[in-house]
């Protein structure tokens, strides 16, 4: 390709996000979504989801470390942990990295998305040859309904909700996610953007509120989602992300991050006063 | 105008933000820049200065918020506070809402700036009229070279180092600037996105450094720039901005905010792993 390409990420009708690209590396149309993976000039490689950005090489840490350490180290021993989503295999690779974890199951409804991310994007793919991780092509919505397992973290690594991801923003489904966590357990969510989407972010809220007896959002920079605030929501029987959380775990555990550290742990559940206001009496860190 | 119109702001070779366009309101070229004011659909009124956007309606309250009340509620009782740059108004509006705030002194060098946003943008220019307010049109540069004066905080509002705003990052700058300070006195300055700029940021670091005890950096989430993750240095003769900060004085203060509160006061300096590791050795909260 010699001409200018660039991809252009559109946001409503007001905003486009605009990408420089050098390569098509993957173009396709499954049952669920078109999948293409290109790569970049300024952000790596890049995988898009019906024309919206997923993940770029450059700073998915950022979107996997927030989304997988957070709950890891305030739950005391997560042995088993599932994946509903994920299928570029970031949130998976870093569940794994956490010694106490002995099972990260990953159901992922698309497996293009898993094909095209193994081919193209080692990067993130390449921990879903761990033998700790079960990968299973299907429906999260039906796993969570009638796998009968218990599992000590759920995250909720899904795009939004449009599209496969609809049912994923559901009460019916958190009542069955609920219904799979033992008893300090612990579902983290992708939670959308506080300046362009609050209205995604009080709709999930109050689903998790209406099951959970504590509801949290964090909130961390993402730099190719269109807002660049992101946040993830955090839903608990019984543990509180911050004082059920201790720094020296973080030390004790040895591992080596891009993007979390301790310090954010706690920093990442102070939110800017318009997002309080807006979601209060929907989070307890409102 | 009844064609499609939008407004492009490119960053590098690399990435494009495009913002929808309801209406120009106002377009010049001054001795310095050229200065466009446009409503847009999404993000209210805008300001852009040679193309870069400066300031939206939708997302000022967070630069301005976090450029202002930070030092404010870290210095023991700013009476003297000088604005450099900050065109459009919002820092200058924020400083004189502390009422231990005497004087603010705003040297901005762009008259045309300060003329269209006194026109159209009135959400951040209307407080230039307070008598607390003097307004310099002139160089801050030359200005800090002459002042003789002794302020308690010193705001750096500049645009980035390109254009007018290249002597803002400059080590000749930074030592008038010193000199301007009270013994316990803060400079804070428009510090760049880590994400796109960190070359920037370790320049400003050094010189800083260079010249004051202690030099830290702060981050906040900036709707319309590009990298989203956008931050302020903060540099002082003695103050530290975590343990020289009390939450009971923003409460006892009576102040709302849209974006700024004491949590976030605290949280804002803890960074991503990739800044601290980027810039250690420039910052203390590395």
């Amino acid at each position: 390709m010699h001409s200018e390409l660039w991809v252009e990420e559109k946001f409503q009708d007001f905003l486009g996000l605009r990408l420089k690209v050098e390569e098509v590396l993957f173009s396709g149309k499954s049952e669920f979504q078109t999948v293409d993976v290109v790569r970049t000039k300024g952000h790596g490689k890049m995988l898009l989801n019906d024309g919206l950005i997923m993940v770029t090489e450059r700073d998915e840490m950022a979107y996997h470390d927030m989304i997988s350490h957070v709950p890891l180290f305030v739950h005391p021993n997560p042995k088993n942990v599932l994946v509903i989503g994920g299928g570029d295999g970031g949130t998976a690779r870093e569940v794994i990295r956490h010694s106490n974890v002995e099972k990260c199951v990953m159901v992922e409804i698309d497996a293009m998305v898993v094909d095209a991310c193994k081919q193209h994007i080692p990067q993130t793919s390449s921990a879903l040859s761990d033998p700790r991780i079960e990968l299973i092509i299907g429906d999260g919505v039906k796993y969570v309904k009638e796998c009968g397992k218990q599992f000590d973290v759920i995250i909720i690594d899904s795009t939004d909700p449009i599209g496969p991801a609809q049912p994923l923003f559901g009460s019916e489904f958190y009542q069955d996610v609920y219904n799979c966590l033992t008893d300090n357990g612990i579902v983290v969510s992708q939670g959308e953007s506080s300046w362009y989407a609050m209205d995604i972010q009080k709709s999930l809220l109050q689903v998790l509120n209406n099951q959970f007896e504590k509801t949290y959002l964090y909130s961390f920079s993402n730099l190719t989602y269109p807002g660049g605030l992101w946040s993830f929501t955090f839903a608990s029987k019984s543990l509180d992300p911050i004082a059920d959380f201790s720094k020296q775990r973080v030390i004790d555990s040895g591992l080596e991050f891009d993007y979390y550290n301790a310090e954010l742990h706690t920093a990442c559940f102070a939110l800017p006063n318009f997002v309080r206001k807006g979601l209060g009496g929907l989070i307890v860190n409102s």
